[in-house]
């Protein structure tokens, strides 16, 4: 083994913060001047949790959103389903996350509305608010089945 | 308006009960000669609560599970995500749901597994303990990435 | 069957939009012109999820809250109990309809307070904070016992 | 003050736990030979946590349950919801309360069913089978409405 | 038995009231002045439910917070994690409680982020965010680890 | 730099997982032969998430354990108050941590049911259960404070 084969082996693990923050600029679709663009990595706690970003953005995104199994509409149908079954504030940032991969705003809509016969009609409609705020900001409309 | 023209008009509403059922059929493939398949639509509970069959079959699958916006896999994702989140026993039916609707093994795990970052890993193991036991009983196997 | 047996029975199963209608009508004490009265049925969402608000009225007014086995106050007091489980802010619009339907300002306080131990003190303080501003709304004062 | 007086005022104090049994059979119409009857108070846990059940007489039946506000029926529909939000398996033994304060059992399957649009099917399927349990234990039969 | 002896036996039960106050002194480090300072002992409802603050004075700090067994840094850290869990805003005022009984900032932190695998990246975040504003008012600063 | 201090910064970051084992066998007092002991890291699941022990060693116990702040007691006390509050059933391996480290068996049960305040009666209750058969299983006997 070469100091260079042993020099690429560690860049694999090291690379654990890289790749989660690659995943990131992946799913907002966010330059390299601002590659963690709207997502919420933590950051803002280097005062208190310095370990914090690292812990979302090596973990949260560079294991878990890096796994196979689920391409990325379904990693984030996924959460927005457990942040609306949950009651979180989190589920806006989500929402924006779902229209950055390319899920349709009646996907969105569609998965939240499909809560409602396992989670009841609050958290839907609490989900549904934060959603339309959301669709608001970012110009977006949904298209309604004629009924 | 013609008798006809309402008995067909009447039909639609009391249609939604068949709807329902049609849609329970699709996602279970069940044949008709036991419709409902493996799904628990609580038609156990005809002498408490005989009524409670005609909401899940009406709400439940006539209302939501037929909604335009998600396709049948993408529904059942939802489900077991609200399902894991809440640590519902009902995870074992839904995952049953997942293959019949044609979610590969490698989704469903994936789905549960993308569920830790949101919920924590106790809701998790506990749904994959499930999980594990419905893929055995159905034959199933996932194809593990290589590490 | 003549046609208008057929029409009959076709209102039935026409009119379960109608019967939550006059459902929230009677919860509320609205009159006609607004029927729906202080009841958020979910019409601010016509633009993203327009089939919500009949879900809500067909679903949850027109075929739950008409179910028989319990009366309106009975219906209100579990709803009551079933957001200050959940800690949702829609206790304050139920709280409302408490009124309304006649539980007395001590049976709304009473089912509250009787959460506690079952819920613990956060959520039942959380769920008063909402009652007693509606209170204040209302005019409502509460006849407190002497200790 | 006389000695007596004090004796007396003495005995309010004392009686919390006196109070709070009293409550409990009232509840559970037992015997003085059986004083709190099927309700579990946590004395199987003298071994680990002896003032446990101090605490579950005294606080939740001698404060919380002897408050005046609502009748015995409502306490104990309050408390069945709050054990179905939570997915709670002491559902079972409040469901026995019920029926001996005399909520019929078409109010306690109401009560349940009345928790779909709060909490989604699976909780409300999960404590209707342990209603339907208590049900066949205590020879209890709901009579249904024609559908 | 003498007068004395009596009055004795009632100071004890008439202290539980008392007890609790003073257990809410020792985690505030609040003077007779203010007994209760910061802590909210849901004396804000007096108009609506006047017996609440006998009930969180008397039996969370007279009876379980005096309980032997954990020591108040214990206590707190339990509460606070019991809060994360939840989601519930009280977390804040619980910050505060465990700076008063000598718990450090980066305890604090540590209890929170402990969560992390527990409850999910988002429980945790919100809390932080009150954790970080107590923090500020309060002028603590956090030694963090060089990483 | 030399082929060796690469491969001992190598090591560093391939030690996560070693660091995350290490930390399991610290808690758990457990032998090379059986690292992980007691403790379920999720390697039952080798079939359909052959992952998941990875993450939980590596995440949850590399990262998260190992972290400063609170020492091992503190740990366990979080992580049992995270499960109480939330009703897993993970709490009966965690009380078997918690006597590993060095809680004290009053510690574990005074941790238990200082969460009822905050969480209520069941939710303690059944989690006292779990402790119990712990304790049996392990010959642990509570030192019970007169009353």
């Amino acid at each position: 083994m070469t100091s260079n084969d042993i020099k690429e082996e560690f860049t694999v693990a090291d690379d654990l913060y890289e790749k989660g923050i690659k995943k990131i600029q992946e799913l907002t679709q966010s330059g390299d001047d601002d590659p963690t663009g709207f997502m919420d990595i933590g950051d803002g706690f280097k005062d208190i949790a310095p370990d914090l970003s690292k812990y979302v953005v090596e973990f949260a995104f560079g294991e878990i959103y890096s796994r196979p199994g689920l391409d990325n509409k379904q990693k984030v149908l996924t959460t927005m389903t457990a942040l609306v079954a949950q009651g979180k504030p989190q589920i806006g940032m989500h929402v924006k996350t779902g229209l950055s991969v390319g899920l349709t705003p009646e996907e969105i809509v569609g998965c939240i509305v499909h809560c409602i016969p396992y989670v009841g009609f609050p958290s839907v409609l609490n989900a549904l608010r934060v959603t339309q705020e959301v669709f608001k900001e970012e110009g977006v409309t949904v298209k309604t089945p004629e009924e």
